[in-house]
Order: C-alpha cells, then structure tokens, then sequence
C-alpha cells in the first residue's frame, strides 16, 4: 500500500466529555496512530468546545505523523441531543453554553478541513464495544456509562436501538418517586444518585452543612477543579465517609437502573463504562452486579455484567467508526 | 363457503387472568362468535385451573354453535413464565398453586380435543392491539396491563421483542429503592404499589391496624372474595379516603413506571390495559399520562398514552391469533 492510499484510508474520532476530550486517528484496522486529551473547556460556549476539539484532534494528527485535512474524515461521539442528518447538537446540559443547537459537524468541519459525522456520545462508545470490543458475542446488551452524567445505549437484535431518536436515557430512569433532584430537572433519576455532576454538588451541599470531607482537599491537589473519577476514587480510598456513603449510593442507583432496564428488557448483557466506571474497575462492576441481583425479577435470568474491554480510548474508536459507515 | 370448511376456519381463544377466565371462539375474520367467562379457581392447582378453562371454552363454543374438538386449534394467553416450545406454564404466582411447572398446552389439549398454543398474557394481548387494534398505526409501544398484577409488553420496529423469552416486567421496574415489599419478593417495584393483589394486602394491612374503609363492605356488597376491580372503581366513587389514597398511589407508580421505560426506550406510544386500566377508562389513562410527564426525560417528547382499544376482549383475540400464526 502506498503511503498516499494510507494517508487516505486515515480515520479520525473525537470523544467529547463533560470532563475531557480525547481524539485519536485510526487507520483501516482500526489501529490507533495518536492521540491526544484535552480538558473540556468550563467556561465559554460551544464555539469554544469547538476549537478545543480541533486542537486535540489536530494534536492526535501530529502524534499519527498526518494532518486533519488529511483524513478520510471525523467523527464525533456528542453528549447532549444529537440529530446526526442535521449535524447539530442540542441540549448539552454537562457542557458550557451548550443549552441551545449548534451546527457541530459544519463548524467542527471548517476547523478540520474534513468531513465530520456526528453520533450520540454514548451509543458510539457501545458500537466500539459491539465492534470491536468483548460484547461482540451478545444478542442485546444494555450499555451504562457512568461518569458526569449517566449515559446509556441499547443493542437489540444485533442492531443499535434509537427509538423516536433518543432511546438510552438509562440515567433519568427513576428509582425514587419524589426523591432527590437530577441535573435534568426531575425527581429520583438515577443520575441524581450516579453522576458525577450531581454527587459533586450533593457533596458540596453537604460540606456546607458542616459534613467533614477530604473531596475539596484532594481536587486541590491534584489540581483540579471537579471532584473528577480521580478524587473520588482517592477519597474512597482515604476512606472518606462522605465520598463512600455517596459512591456506595450511586452503586445502589446503578444497580436498580440497570435492573429496571433488565427486568424490561431481559438482555443478554449489560456493559459498564464511563470515566467513573473505568476508574472503579472489576471490583465495582461486581458491586453494581450484587445490586441489580436485590431488584431482578425472579423469572430472569441474571445477565452478564462487564466492564467495557475497550477502556477509556472506546469512545473515541467508536467515533471513528462514523466515518466508516 | 359449507358449513364444514367454515367449521375448520374457526378458532378458541382463552385469556387466563388472576381473577376471571375468558373464552371466545372466532372465526377467520376474526368475529367473536361465541364467549364465555368464568371466575378463575382461588384454590387447588393447575389442574383444577386447567379443567376450568376447558368448562370455560366449552361454554364459549356451544354459544358458537360448535365443540372445541371441531376447532381448528385454541390458543392461551397465560400469566407466569410461559415457555411456547415446551407447552408450559411455570411460576404463575397469581394462580392457586401454580410455583413449580405445568405441561398446560398438553393437559388443556386432552381436554378439548383440540391443538394448544400457548402465549404470555400480556404479550398476546398486546399483539392483538397491535394486529386488530388502534395500536396498527404505531412502530413501537409499550403496553401496559394493570390488574391483579402489573404486566408489560414490547412492540419495538413492529415486532414483539422478548429479550432471552421474559422481556416486558414493567410492573417489576424500581421506583422505590427499598419501597413497599411487591408480591414477586422484590422492594419498590411498579408492581408492589400498584398492582390489585399488592394494594388489596396493603389496605387489609391498613384496616387490621385500624384504617377505615369501605373496601370490605364493597366487596361483599358485590358477592367477590376480593378486591375486584369493581370494588375499587366503587370505594373510590364513594369517597373511600384508603382506596382513594392506593388508587393515586397506583397512578404515581404506573406514571413513573411508564416515563422510566420511554426515557430508556423512546417509544410512540404507551398503551394501558388490564382489569384496573379498562375498569378506570379514558379519565385515569389522563392521569398516568400527567405522573409520566413529571418523569419524562426533558429531551424527549410524550409519547401517545392510550387505553387499549380491544377492551376486555383483547386477551382472548390474541390467544386466536396463536392458532392463526
């Protein structure tokens, strides 16, 4: 194969969080050339989250010895409401701006050079799993991804499943009528319980109220200005009271979600990633497990429950896969 | 066409609940040319369960002016575990004696002369809106039939989806982690607040610690041994504060339940059926279609809340179109 034919075989993907943005280059085997992470801008709108995308993919570029202009073309995994024929996202509640549309895959493209196609965050980061990851084996599959928000996609059928166009909202799934509020504005979501965004602010709420807690000290140092996956886990760790009874709750929301969603759906498998997911490992996974098992409905089977294979890169690989298709 | 050949075309269908069996016998246009109802056996076993479905489709096809040995076939829409392959019937726990597994298909078969097919309940149900009712017009819906206990069932792409076989517990999703105890042994299901089993036990609870209410009278009033759902629709006309209070209790449960399945499946349509949802008609579907709405994820738009439009006789024309398949 020539160098040129490589050149534009060349795929990139853009993972882009509520915490990072994370961009790869791909070639045709899915092989990952470079790549690069940046923080997601916190202030400003999405014209400036759009010029943070370019920076990390043109990063990830460099890294894979190319250029943007080069690739075959870009996709993009969003949060928020994605309407991929139109190019735009809306609604993006976890990012700065973003409560209104923005042409996304216009502007994205004019900063690149390329082509860009955009998916739902979520059910991008499933196909990779679908794809190219573990859950290559299974029929119907849930996927739960558990970082900011709580994001969630459907496989059915060996088929991806959207609904009118936003099915998946695992998250906003409710597990206590009139329990506490979610950062979309309902009661007793499962996010309310899960997501980071919503536990930072419980927390923080609580530490105003006198709660004693080492989350402030340790975002301090390690710099940052969320309580990330990180300062979670090293809480939880510390065996900070607070960040455990909080994290031992959001296992216990998890685990209902999921097995509302089961006992709804009865799926073969239900994948758990996202950036908290990924950070918490095995050993949590068998904890959302232990919880889904207390709210099965006896006829089901329990199914499988695993972390994604595909780690924090899934996102990213499952964007590239817009451009194949 | 000769009364022979139009005898052959004719079908038995039996909708098994937990309070009444129904029978039709059909013909190939699907006209109900006969019907019987019976009460469902309160104690003893499958057995004595099957014996009266047999006297029940007796009666139905005498009103034909056949036998059901002159049927083309007869199929059931049955509570509990159904496995279609094996011809039986397993954990009906809505039915006398019914834990273990029953060859229902077999046993009924002997008793009428005739082939058994066997359904889900409310999977059958839901078919027969989809195929005869007001439901045709939708790609995707959620049914949901709220009786004795709370049954749900898939429409997604126009095709049932049965996940690994079980696929549909609604009423076993959790809307109050660590709630109210359900009759399947579970905490908080949509099932343990509004199911008519599950609120008869919680308002005796209630009288036996000194609750006032009408419930009791009612339902000898009415000559039942339980809380039908005739009793109900009767407390809560008279102002019965207790069936009052389990009623919108019921409704609370019922919209959550509901708004937790579209934010995860994004359906068209959520169809409401069953002993209690056809008793309480258009005014009460008003109202679980408003608890949904306080639950409906902000990105998505309602879907189509609708009483079922086969009425009473849904359960039973779908059980005839398992002969028809």
């Amino acid at each position: 194969m020539s160098k040129e034919h490589e050149q534009a075989e060349l795929r990139g993907g853009v993972d882009l969080g509520g915490t990072k943005i994370e961009a790869i280059v791909v070639d045709a085997s899915n092989e990952v050339l470079g790549s690069a992470r940046h923080p997601t801008p916190t202030s400003g709108g999405p014209q400036d989250v759009a010029a943070e995308m370019a920076a990390t993919l043109r990063e990830a570029a460099t890294a894979a010895g190319t250029s943007t202009d080069a690739l075959r073309g870009v996709g993009v995994g969003s949060p928020g409401s994605v309407d991929a024929g139109a190019g735009t996202v809306s609604s993006a509640r976890n990012l700065p701006g973003w409560d209104g549309s923005y042409p996304l895959a216009a502007e994205l493209g004019k900063l690149l050079g390329t082509r860009v196609a955009l998916g739902n965050d979520v059910q991008v980061a499933i196909g990779a799993e679908f794809a190219l990851g573990a859950a290559k084996r299974y029929d119907s599959l849930i996927g739960i991804f558990w970082g900011t928000g709580v994001g969630g996609g459907l496989i059915l059928g060996r088929e991806p499943w959207h609904g009118r166009g936003g099915a998946g909202e695992i998250g906003h799934m409710v597990i206590h009528v009139g329990g506490r509020r979610c950062p979309c504005g309902n009661e007793g979501c499962v996010e309310a319980y899960a997501g980071r965004a919503a536990m930072e602010a419980h927390a923080r709420h609580e530490m105003e109220q006198g709660r004693k807690s080492h989350l402030l000290k340790l975002m301090e140092e390690k710099q940052r200005e969320r309580f990330t996956s990180a300062v979670w886990a090293a809480a939880v760790e510390r065996g900070d009271e607070l960040a455990i009874e909080l994290i031992d709750g959001a296992v216990a929301a998890l685990g209902a979600g999921a097995a509302s969603a089961v006992n709804l759906l009865d799926v073969e498998a239900v994948l758990i990633g996202g950036g908290l997911g990924v950070r918490f490992g095995e050993e949590y996974v068998e904890r959302i497990r232990k919880a889904m098992a207390k709210h099965l409905f006896p006829g089901h089977t329990m199914p499988d429950v695993q972390l994604v294979s595909l780690g924090d890169l899934g996102g990213a690989l499952g964007a590239t896969l817009l451009v194949a298709e």
